[in-house]
């Protein structure tokens, strides 16, 4: 891994080059996040005091909603206004990972040299529980190199693409005026976490009816919890229109938010979250890790009528456990 | 809970009562294990030296597809040949669970008077993870009761029912001839599981068809590790026809599956699946059980930047098992 190399042989060099925000530097840490090893965990950890500052964006939609066109016009505005961006394209669909599969927007990145943007795709390596976190950690890197706006995009309307954008300050929801797109979004429960709903295309036949329709699916949605009562936005992302009015109310959602102590609550919840679902995997990788001999004779011990599967699992806790306490608690990272 | 005062009452009759296929004692029994208290572990401790004996056989399919009118009706032959039976209904989108919800069969049962027949609904009580475990333990004590036969019928073909009914020895896939079965088996994995496909209902119109359409998805699917080719039957419930036929191919199933080895390995498979899930729950139960103190801390430790969701984990996890490792295993179980 090129990126884990750079970072071994000039120790201390990667933190701050991610701090001062040099793109070389946040694509090598993103990469080292994504390995899942010990640098990327040290890494984190150097960075930790640096984050919390930038507002996360959370897009999400059916695919063909044209949420990286919209997503583009955004940052721009952005830019224009005098901010900094981080763009994570985030898909649980594809094995491949990196600035490759964004030809248009590696483009708009290399053509505008602006070290103010940052655009990184992020894909399953086969491991969408592995993806999301990585999504997050990237967030964290972006976060404490400095970016204003990090804007964490998912292709589809999954169950791992809700879990990716709804792990955001603001989690703006894209539909297109399409047959079908409110219902599907309504399944996978993104109807419930969105704060702003767009119909983008709004220039094409049967948005207005769409917008109608999500406004009636929004009168019977159980109300949030801080009062925020959630916009339905009409743009034409390819025009840019709607698009400042979008960005608007993302920052009108930040403010409800902080007044009503739901955007510290909502992240304390994101972290506890994380904290528990590295725990489980800690666990999880000790216990498969106990070594498949103590785990086959537990297995015997119940197919042979001598155990049951909850005695074993007791047994195999207790030695997991014991060994490790001895040993220290060195190896789980 | 009266099953449970009842054994501490009489301690050591319960087990007795199950070994003695004591209709009343099994259904005390299953009570304890659906409570999963350390009464129900203890129970399920003694009683497993009896289990193993039992074929256990899964019936899953869409809602409508005649499911329990044709496991009556094995039970039925299986009685006649002089087998004994125990049912588990299980349904995970019901809260309720007990004998009441089972008219007929309880007629069917108390009519027969048949102490070889054992009927039991199992329901979610919210907890779903927790009905396929339950559902498992009160298999354990059928066995252990000295049923032959085993069935495990669950209502429909969610995920939830494909795990329940797929955690037997032959698992048996029944379809009616109504648009859209394939298609709604095959997305909820039971295509892959099943061991035996019933078409019943096979005097409506459309059941030659689905016949086909099975048989050509079968062409498609990877073949069965232990060479086992999947048949396609067709019964009629109501009247009883074909069910003999269908009860011969599952005890050439299970003749198969001796023969090649595959019976203990899913078997075994089976095991080691039930004792990870339960180190992982009481994993969970410890972690979640540390006190919310202590989280919270490690949670405002990472929304303040002063550390990451990994180190809070860690330091998480070290205090939990380095806590419970002086002070022993007791409280797990």
């Amino acid at each position: 891994m090129p990126a884990a190399r750079a970072a071994t042989r000039k120790p201390g060099s990667l933190p701050a080059g991610v701090k001062a925000g040099d793109s070389l530097s946040i694509a090598r840490a993103i990469s080292l996040v994504e390995d899942r090893a010990d640098a990327g965990a040290d890494l984190l950890q150097s960075l930790a005091a640096g984050t919390g500052r930038a507002h996360r964006i959370g897009v999400t939609g059916p695919p063909g909603a044209g949420k990286s066109t919209l997503v583009n016009a955004m940052a721009r505005l952005l830019l224009d206004a005098g901010g900094s961006v981080g763009i994570l394209a985030v898909d649980p669909t594809s094995p491949f990972t990196g600035g490759a599969l964004l030809g248009d927007r590696v483009r708009m990145q290399g053509a505008a040299g602006d070290p103010r943007v940052f655009i990184r795709s992020m894909a399953s390596r086969g491991d969408l529980g592995g993806l999301a976190a990585a999504a997050q950690d990237a967030a964290d890197i972006l976060d404490a190199a400095g970016k204003d706006w990090i804007v964490i995009e998912t292709v589809g309307v999954g169950q791992t693409e809700v879990e990716v954008a709804g792990a955001a300050d603001t989690v703006v929801l894209i539909l297109h005026p399409e047959a079908g797109d409110g219902v599907q979004a309504m399944k996978a429960g993104l109807m419930e976490v969105a704060d702003i709903f767009v119909v983008n295309k709004a220039d094409r036949e049967g948005a207005e009816r769409l917008v109608r329709d999500v406004l009636d699916t929004l009168e019977l949605r159980r109300p949030s919890d801080d009062g925020w009562k959630p916009p339905v936005l009409s743009t034409v992302a390819s025009t840019g229109k709607g698009v400042a009015e979008l960005l608007e109310a993302v920052g009108k959602h930040g403010d409800h938010a902080r007044a009503a102590g739901s955007f510290e609550r909502r992240r304390k919840a994101r972290a506890r979250q994380r904290i528990r679902e590295l725990v489980e995997e800690a666990l999880r990788a000790r216990v498969l890790g106990s070594g498949p001999e103590l785990l086959d004779g537990l297995v015997d011990a119940v197919t042979e009528g001598r155990s049951t599967p909850r005695a074993a699992a007791m047994e195999l806790l207790r030695r997991v456990t014991v060994g490790k306490g001895k040993g220290g608690d060195h190896g789980d990272r």
